[in-house]
């Protein structure tokens, strides 16, 4: 029942509240032993905050749920590949796992040639073609 | 008077702020047309959170009291070289000019091979000394 697929619904879940607000649609869940622990969409508009980006949420709400900054055995799943900022945050947090649905080749950290935390994982593609269709979606209607 | 030196200075009281709690003694401060709109510093440790980086602070104090979330007119002071996350957060930000006091070899975004927004201008070496010092004292007394 726990697979990647089932907790990428619920940060699909979190991109679709983000585009009710007419936020670029992207979201996430933090999950630590099967339970989803932090749950956040991106708030820059809302918030007038360019840090307001789902993952940075995410690892501020999961480490105060866990009394600790460090995210051991926290998993994060985000329906769009983190940005420069956000992978930044996630390799101080040093988050064990990080499971990515669409690829971002402009603005994201992999093609920058960044890296997380040496001990954290990094699984992509999941629910891929989903989590890209709710942004290009997005920028499609915006025009 | 409203000079490189002196803002850093303010910037430096900050990171002494830092210091009193035990933190890493980093400090910021955001100038917009000579008036110091956000000051703020390193608080990692007391909010146990790795997101609480004194730049993050300020760009979301500054956007608070601007109104909105891009930094025109502004000047970002900080002690040490910002980390990945910061850089990326300045980034977004579209922040006017970032004043640097020291270089961050190792954990600084200008040795990872990224820039910032294309019209920030940066300036690096204002008080580097005694932005230095203050790290290097730090880390010296923890040993």
């Amino acid at each position: 029942m726990f697979t990647h697929d089932y907790f990428m619904k619920m940060a699909l879940q979190e991109a679709e509240k983000a585009m009710e607000k007419d936020e670029v649609p992207i979201g996430c869940i933090i999950v630590s032993n099967d339970r989803i622990i932090a749950k956040s969409h991106n708030l820059t508009e809302t918030l007038n905050d360019v840090t307001a980006h789902a993952e940075m949420q995410a690892i501020t709400s999961a480490a105060n749920f866990l009394g600790g900054k460090y995210l051991q055995n926290c998993t994060l799943y985000v329906t769009l590949e983190p940005c420069v900022m956000c992978s930044g945050a996630l390799a101080w947090s040093q988050i064990t796992k990080v499971v990515i649905g669409a690829r971002d080749e402009h603005r994201g950290f992999i093609n920058k040639g960044l890296s997380l935390h040496p001990k954290t994982e990094i699984v992509t593609g999941i629910l891929e073609n989903e989590c890209s269709a709710i942004i290009k979606d997005f920028f499609k209607n915006r025009r």
